[in-house]
């Protein structure tokens, strides 16, 4: 495979996409065209210490299952929210990578209207897509009788592929405002 | 003072805010009627016990400053950013419940056409309020020479009142339809 661009031009290849999607929505967010946020990871707290004179201090909690998306926020008046997933991969995306309620979270946004989608980035050969939630719930919904992954050429023609660059390291948007249009055209606008 | 019609009724004097306004989002995200979300604690974590055939057990974590508000989501299209506070104060909210980067991020979110406000519980009697983004900003903007606290009679004129009952305990959604009516018939109809 040829060497991809961006290894030799930006040289990040050892940021995890999460990493790299915190920088471009700071990014993002200082240059105010977008307020994106990943949510914190949530923890059932069980034992805290409360010293004097400093800070307090967990002693024992534990991880809990996330009842929604990695990312959720506000451009240009719409709800965006997703998830950001990594696969090493290298022809399709495996659907286990998706919990049953990261997909109804998704369906139940889609239904207020919010933007929703999944950032896949093919890790292997470093290319990144935006996965509109219409694909994502065709194949989720057929699994059970059908294919457990959605192939990679289905992701790039139902998708978007993103290419990195300088600053915003992922310049998602401007597929989101792509995936806007295609929205726009289907349903009649919602939006002015 | 007269005793509150919802002690009465409902008989949830022991539940915060919190609890109250989680349990109507869930009312709400069953009813279909929008998806908003607590966001969780964010914590720092320090070191995490990884113990054979059982959970992995977090030892030492922090508490982190929240960079956003408590609550988002979206409702027919629209995104809903809000911070919840409760008060024992019965004439005034005092600014000093609100930190300056929770403040910047509802002025960000109301930038990209969000709709943000407060939901302020004046737990001595019982009363609760929406208190529209805007307004906080006036009186969080004038602080340094002027009053530190919205007086309550400025944020019954200017909010509105939110009565409990029984399903959703706190029906906000209704003044938020409210919010955003008043919204479009100042700044000219964002959405549709
Ligand atoms: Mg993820
Ligand atoms: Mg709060």
């Amino acid at each position: 495979a040829r060497k991809n661009q961006r290894d030799v031009i930006f040289g990040n290849r050892g940021m995890s996409l999460e990493e790299e999607l915190n920088q471009s929505n700071l990014y993002y967010l200082q240059q105010q065209v977008a307020v994106i946020h990943k949510k914190p990871v949530p923890i059932q707290i069980v034992q805290v210490d409360y010293p004097r004179r400093s800070a307090a201090v967990i002693k024992e909690a534990y991880f809990k299952q996330a009842s929604t998306t990695d990312y959720n926020g506000v451009y240009h008046g719409y709800y965006l929210d997703f998830e950001a997933k990594e696969t090493r991969n290298k022809t399709s995306f495996p659907l286990n990578n998706f919990h049953e309620h990261q997909i109804n979270h998704m369906k139940a946004c889609v239904r207020q209207a919010g933007i929703c989608f999944t950032i896949i980035k093919f890790s292997i050969t470093q290319e990144l897509f935006l996965l509109p939630a219409a694909t994502l719930f065709e194949y989720w919904d057929q699994q059970t009788h059908g294919r457990k992954s959605i192939p990679k050429k289905i992701i790039a023609d139902s998708g978007f592929a993103i290419a990195y660059q300088f600053q915003p390291l992922i310049p998602y948007l401007t597929c989101v405002d792509k995936l806007i249009e295609n929205l726009r055209n289907v349903k009649g606008a919602h939006h002015e």
